[in-house]
């Protein structure tokens, strides 16, 4: 691993880009001093350290066009980076010191907000959270929501097509984009800036570079949609005795609520379980134990005793017909936060047990219950005394499937002895129910040996056939999504 | 324009080719006798009718890619057909007679139905109203619903991206589908039936195959998501002083109905006089005149009271703030089938009138008013006597925004003095307010040129150089969606 520093004066051609760069830019802009570049050369887990000629921060997309230019004509290879946090290594750049990065930070303009169309226009580094609170100023939800929105930006959430707490409802990052600008491999600007929720005039370039990771240009604004306010959000915890009953229950529930269903989220025992253990003051939501516990969220346009109102009648029949062991109705907005920092705090309960590892798998939601049943029983025939801390998102097939060192053991030399054969069990059987390696998270270069191991040739080359026909001189984030 | 008849005699390598498709999927799936072939020559508007050395039938996705491969070697072009009820000519054969129609109507099996994941698998023949069928058998709902709907097929729904009445809540074709298993022009599948709802490991092929019209391969299969059927569906009608003022009531809407809002379709008054006008028995639904007319629709979780009470809230409202001048809530089933059947009669209304010219278009929601106000101001100054027939989905944007001949005059001689005049007046108001020439129709031939015009070089570009990577050879359905 090389060190994070300027690599410029290694290589020649770098220097006069670098200082190419500069002209176009601005020297403020263009990062070189160790001490400025390194907070963008490694990932947010710290995974990857790479190193790069320059940090490139434009300030519009006209800036970011010039540099691509300059990145053609000198032959250098670009990064997109939007606010470092992705879990897959997508926007570090590799050790060669060869590359640049380019962080869109710098353009963050919220560029309209339109309420009878229901669409914010916003450049790619409007940090997630202002966005969210730009739409709640006018009176609208923007939906997207995930971990991270302090820190990343819209422009990294389109590129890696995030997924978050309110998918079941409102989709992915993807169907949240309604049109997007975009800076084509040879420097050019793309105006799809289309605020239309109906379009059929040609190919879908704007879902294509949705999801693409900066692979095949550099996402520079986006129009993202925006939804009602709804008038109460109000969350219930239920016990159940199985991932089987939790679906049946998903059902019963999809039934009662239609679209008002916002969260359906599956923690098993141990999770919970956990979460007190390392923080005590989150108590189990319980008086008895239960195998899986849900959590499920209303958005309900009408209002909080609606809202409750729905969620009695709901658990009343699947506590009468068994499906449901226990349930519990948040009382208040404190009571519904409550219940979401119980499912919040299982990562922050893995970090504190100590290392371990992560799957962000998706399989049909009808196969949940067999994949965990069947995976669990693999892991533990091959890798004693694993713990398996099993939550996500049920109602989109969306698993955090993860797996935390014997107790008392040392989780390092766990690791370094069992990673490798728990992936291959966990991809496996993923492959096995036709699901995702990656349901959320991107490839970035941590998954692209595994999907380029389960993914058809078939497909692979059609991804590389277009790959090769948008980027043919390869220059945009090269080793992310295809090796 | 030449007889539809086989031209295989005339192209001594269209024989072999022929000969060829008749071992791979027998003899009595190769259609060539001028009789056989000649309801798959002509479009459904009757605009456009040409000529194939055969129509093929394929039975399976496996013949479908053997034919796809005998295209291949013997260079035949190919022109995927469904229902063949497409607006835009996309699934008629040039005039050459050296293309081939592979039509996808044998592949017609439902493959599978899975409630806990809200899927419902289909090969690209199934006519839409059984897989609406299928879906209710099974206690849900797939959305999907256009005029077609008895005859188009669902890999032609893909193909064109289709709209229609469901789009407000459920989104277009594209948005109900997870996955897909295509024919690539190099005559392999692509098996990308994934029910899904996250799945983030590379590029977005099946948005790129959707609303692609055939030219980037074939769609064989589909897996499309369904959702919980509601308990209930009302609808109501209210009557309005302008489009604008439709527009607030739209938000007001959407912030007191949320998701259960399914249908906001405006009507101007001229358009429910026609239709009073051709179908007597469809009287105005009101004793007053208003300018214009919205048609609200609300599928309902709970009960048909629940929509009732909601509706009457919300038109309380419109009625004292001025919003709305006059409301009515559909009593039972059949008077909201009533008030769907004002809305449904419009098109058969102005066919009943005579020649007219239809626009398929598409602007921001915010951009409606204003975009009518204008666009009507141009053509009564250059197109004398014009009359208006403007409706649609105004919950997406999306405006019918037609035009009938003076009254009492000569349909065609109107037409063939004013379209051309009158597509630019339209056009380039669509243009001028960043909306879609094409909203749910796809550009077939119809209006290849138009979309050239309009689009910009670098998008244009990319369309090219995605459409030469996927079919290098230009096989797919050649003259569509791209000059």
């Amino acid at each position: 691993m090389s060190t994070p520093t300027s690599a410029s004066a290694a290589f020649p051609t770098m220097t006069d880009f670098v200082a190419a760069c500069r002209d176009a830019i601005g020297a403020a802009h263009v990062l070189t001093d160790a001490n400025d570049t390194a907070a963008y050369l490694t990932d947010w887990r710290g995974r990857y350290t790479g190193a790069a000629c320059a940090v490139l921060r434009p300030g519009t997309s006209h800036e970011v066009a010039a540099l691509v230019r300059l990145a053609v004509a000198h032959r250098v290879p670009l990064v997109p980076q939007g606010g470092n946090t992705g879990l897959a290594g997508g926007a570090t750049p590799d050790a060669s010191g060869k590359q640049a990065v380019v962080s869109l930070g710098r353009l963050n303009r919220v560029r309209e907000i339109d309420t009878h169309n229901n669409t914010i226009t916003v450049e790619a580094g409007v940090v997630l959270a202002e966005v969210q609170t730009r739409a709640r100023d006018a009176g609208r939800l923007f939906p997207l929501s995930l971990a991270a929105e302090g820190s990343c930006t819209i422009g990294g959430n389109l590129a890696t097509n995030a997924g978050g707490t309110a998918v079941l409802r409102y989709g992915n990052a993807r169907e949240l984009c309604l049109g997007l600008e975009v800076v084509t491999p040879q420097g050019e600007i793309w105006d799809g800036l289309r605020g239309l929720r109906k379009d059929n005039t040609g190919y879908d370039l704007r879902d294509l570079y949705v999801g693409a990771e900066g692979t095949l240009g550099i996402i520079t604004a986006a129009v993202m949609k925006l939804h009602p306010l709804p008038a109460a959000r109000v969350t219930a915890l239920a016990g159940l005795a199985s991932p089987h009953a939790a679906l049946d229950f998903f059902a019963l529930a999809g039934r009662y609520a239609g679209p008002l269903l916002t969260g359906f989220e599956l923690m098993s025992d141990f999770c919970l379980r956990l979460v007190g253990k390392r923080f005590p003051q989150l108590r189990y939501p319980f008086d008895a134990s239960h195998a899986q516990i849900v959590l499920l969220e209303l958005s309900d346009s009408e209002s909080e005793e609606h809202a409750r109102g729905l969620f009695e009648r709901m658990t009343e029949e699947a506590l009468e017909s068994g499906l449901v062991e226990d349930a519990v109705v948040a009382e208040n907005l404190a009571q519904s936060r409550a219940f979401w920092d119980l499912r919040e705090h299982i990562p922050l309960a893995q970090a504190e047990e100590g290392l371990n590892i992560k799957h962000d798998i998706a399989v049909p939601i009808s196969r949940i219950a067999t994949f965990i049943e069947e995976t669990d029983a693999a892991i533990a025939a091959s890798v004693p005394g694993a713990r398996m801390v099993t939550f996500g998102h049920l109602g989109d097939g969306n698993l955090h499937y993860n797996v935390q060192a014997p107790e008392g053991g040392d989780p390092k030399a766990f690791l370094s002895q069992y990673q490798e054969t728990l992936n291959r069990i966990v991809y496996d059987s993923v492959h096995k129910h036709h699901g995702s390696l990656s349901a959320e998270h991107g490839l970035g270069q941590l998954k692209v040996g595994a999907a380029a191991h389960y993914k058809s040739p078939v497909e692979l080359a059609l991804m590389r056939a277009v790959k090769s026909a948008l980027d043919p001189l390869g220059l945009m984030n090269p080793g992310k999504v295809l090796g």
